[in-house]
């Protein structure tokens, strides 16, 4: 199936309390799963909230990363959306979850902007539809 | 089924060209459906690319609203997710196919942080697992 992006959405169970809590060293893993995934960086927020938890995203050009950590539960919600064919979101996905120490997982790869949808609810006003690199 | 959120994830077609490749009316627009869902805004980031196209994020205290746009195709994939009983991501959905002119749509929506799994996965080490205000 043609599409142009791919996402991941994520489900973290019984992770390290202590990364779950730490938005510095969360940040500093979502950036590097993105380089990990072969992805162009192009900023990144994250935040500390009362009285726990970490929320945060890594804007990529190929699209994002997020994370939000209930460090009370042990558990993280994290998206993974590429685009293009040169970004691998599992690898990305396969980096947190090592550095998280996430001892469960559930996991669904979900198509984002499938081609022929685009096409059909456009009345084929588009022919050449396809994920173009940024310069 | 209890969780602490909800995730809707939205396919857009046929949208208005010109919004989707204003970058400013765009951030305007996910920050306004953030308030429109009843969620408080922590920071929004938004980027143009090149040579078309839309990428930006909206953190807010209850998880994140997400955009990417592709002016070219009139398409652009949404993320609205929330926690807590209090937002409502469909009414972040409404606003924005309203102001993007979305002729056709397709929705998702997945729960995330299924308390069930989080019991299962942590051994039912905790007990009274609930989304908690930030204050």
């Amino acid at each position: 199936m043609e599409k142009l992006g791919t996402h991941i959405l994520a489900e973290f169970y019984n992770c390290n309390l202590d990364t779950l809590n730490d938005h510095k060293l969360i940040e500093k893993y979502m950036v590097e799963a993105a380089k990990t995934a072969n992805a162009t960086v192009v900023t990144s927020n994250f935040h500390m909230f009362n009285p726990w938890g970490v929320s945060g995203v890594v804007v990529i050009q190929e699209s994002h990363l997020t994370i939000h950590t209930w460090p009370e539960y042990g558990y993280a919600s994290i998206d993974v959306f590429t685009c293009g064919g040169d970004v691998d979101p599992w690898l990305a996905f396969e980096y947190l979850k090592d550095k998280l120490d996430a001892e469960q997982t559930d996991t669904d790869e979900v198509p984002r902007g499938i081609i022929d949808n685009i096409r059909k609810h456009s009345n084929n006003k588009y022919k050449d539809i396809k994920y173009k690199v940024s310069v």
